[in-house]
């Protein structure tokens, strides 16, 4: 029997059903208000912004001379003295966890040479990079400053690191990111000629260039370890890695085997040795090679990319999903090695996000 | 007419109800796992996590001689050429946007010397930190790195930063943090002996100390700079600064009348001469001074304390609100220099978050 055919109990019972419903409302419209609960507006629900530091050992040094040092300028130099205990070699990193997550493990958002995870961060024009588009995908999202950058911080050399640092130029940014031909930087941003066609937002380069850090040649073992007990930390995840970083995480997966379930290498510049590395640890760990345009056009990229395409050749012979995004093969033009601030790359990161999801790593 | 008045009709009328109200348990339970709603499980709704590069410069190095570098160990030198163009002097933040604050301007949280703004993030123990306190407490939160330090990166000296970077040893930062009295650091941690009843989470010293990074002596007017640039792109905003922080953080509002709303200065060690400046541009920014424990206990600090008192005095005397909070006098015993990284840093974080209600700076 309903009630609501019994035409005198109508008004009642709707007078009775809006009392009942009074107290959800609130909720609902909190819903609407804070555009969480079914993700309209773009935002999402946090349960927790933290970093950490891993990694990294005590180090002492003793017997350097003491230094005077003006603080404040015309006041009286004080004596400083530089010997004593340290901390060295730590990495940093970065998260944002989601109340939610879609995807079933966090993602590692991994950088390149000569940066740190600003790379991941708002695009040098200003607007979303891969960090916010990935969290509105739903992926708990780790960043991180490797061993000597950012965050990480450095150390006094050569006591402790054991050679000078160096310093990108602009112009070896503009040309080797493949902004530009080799030769047609210019210190003056207007006479700057960008590739035809590039994807690059080139008016916001130099506010690019303000994300450089200096780096040392000798770290990479210091920086191996720090990754690898970064993967330690918090995996199980997955990777998206972006050019000399290739050779740190590609490692890290190999010596945590079964702890990295995906990893996306994008215009990935380093790695193991394709042909002196056994490779079976990755077996059950699909991969995905992504490349932007124009590398026919630079020599340095084609023996780059001819020696990543023989890790992808091995993952493949041994069975397991070794898959490759090449844009333009794709229709897609123009990308410069900085695919994650292009002007595309959203359209980069959803093409991604659906390999993600072809290999079942989202709920 | 209450139809519940009625026997017979109330197991119909029940299952009437339980009908009207199916549609609507979806949202109250995405709303309950999502955490965002109401808020339960402090989870918050966030529009955009996101970044910047704000001031800086290009400059240009010529003349310096090519360097040879072994990229990998046992490979032949490759020349490096440091010459070129450089981005300089440019300071990074980073924001965590809110979907609906609760504050009525984003909170700005700058860190001390020597430091970064890690400061204000996960707490070397692991437990949240400012960063996660004031997310949750409805405020969109601003974190920045100084010019120097961290991701705002640091450039070649002597040829751009004018002198030689000096590097914390993890006994300064015990001693000057008043973690310990002077003369109780020792390398080894289980010797270490820590000022008696410490907030401090002494277990987690070494954590703390992998946040340190290298500082100048010389880049002050710089810093200063990118701090004024700071608060042109981001204010009107509310600040909380830390130690060495005061001195810019204090100096930027002056530069820029009406921007900051209210200053939190947390166990400020740097400020604005007290005597030779005009504060009548702070006039009507209510300021808050924190102070931990122990202070008369370290010369050092009893000196520092005295001139800031003295900035405070001339605030109050101006007829502006100048709010002094020295813990041990409210019963709060044992804060560090580190307030925030100290065990009880939510109770210290939430008198400041009363007293920005109290300010009227929340909705």
């Amino acid at each position: 029997m309903r009630l609501a055919a019994i035409p005198f109990l109508r008004p009642l019972l709707r007078a009775q059903l809006r009392a009942q419903l009074r107290p959800l409302l609130p909720i609902a419209l909190a819903c609407a208000a804070l555009a969480g609960c079914a993700n309209p507006g773009g935002g999402y629900v946090v349960s927790e912004v933290g970093s950490f530091h891993v990694g990294g050992r005590q180090v002492t040094l003793s017997g350097l001379p003491e230094r005077e040092i003006v603080f404040t300028p015309g006041a009286a130099p004080l004596k400083v003295n530089p010997n004593g205990d340290f901390e060295a070699e730590q990495m940093y990193a970065q998260y944002v966890k989601l109340a939610s997550p879609k995807a079933k493990y966090p993602l590692l958002l991994i950088h390149g040479g000569g940066l740190t995870g600003v790379t991941w961060e708002t695009k040098p024009d200003g607007s979303p990079g891969w960090q916010q588009f990935f969290l509105k995908a739903g992926h708990s999202v780790y960043v991180n400053d490797a061993v000597e950058r950012g965050r990480a911080s450095w150390s006094r050399y050569p006591e402790v690191f054991k050679s000078e640092p160096f310093f990108r130029t602009k112009k070896e940014g503009w040309e080797l990111f493949r902004i530009g031909l080799n030769g047609s930087y210019d210190s003056d941003p207007a006479k700057r000629r960008a590739i035809e066609g590039t994807q690059f937002p080139t008016g916001a380069f130099d506010q690019f260039i303000k994300q450089g850090v200096p780096r040392w040649s000798t770290n990479d073992a210091a920086t191996q370890a720090a990754y690898d007990a970064y993967v330690q930390k918090v995996c199980p995840c997955v990777i998206i890695v972006h050019s000399q970083g290739g050779n740190f995480a590609i490692q890290a997966a190999l010596n945590a085997p079964g702890k990295v379930k995906a990893i996306v290498a994008v215009e990935t510049s380093g790695s193991p040795d394709p042909d002196k590395t056994d490779w079976s640890a990755l077996k059950a760990t699909p991969m995905l090679f992504v490349w932007g345009d124009n590398l026919a056009r630079y020599p340095f990229w084609q023996g780059i990319a001819g020696r990543i395409d023989r890790v992808q050749q091995k993952l493949a012979a041994q069975g397991g999903v070794a898959d490759r995004m090449e844009l333009p093969q794709l229709g897609i033009k123009g990308n410069s090695h900085m695919l994650m601030m292009d002007r595309n790359s959203d359209q980069v990161a959803q093409l991604i996000q659906d390999w993600f999801a072809k290999q079942g790593l989202m709920h």
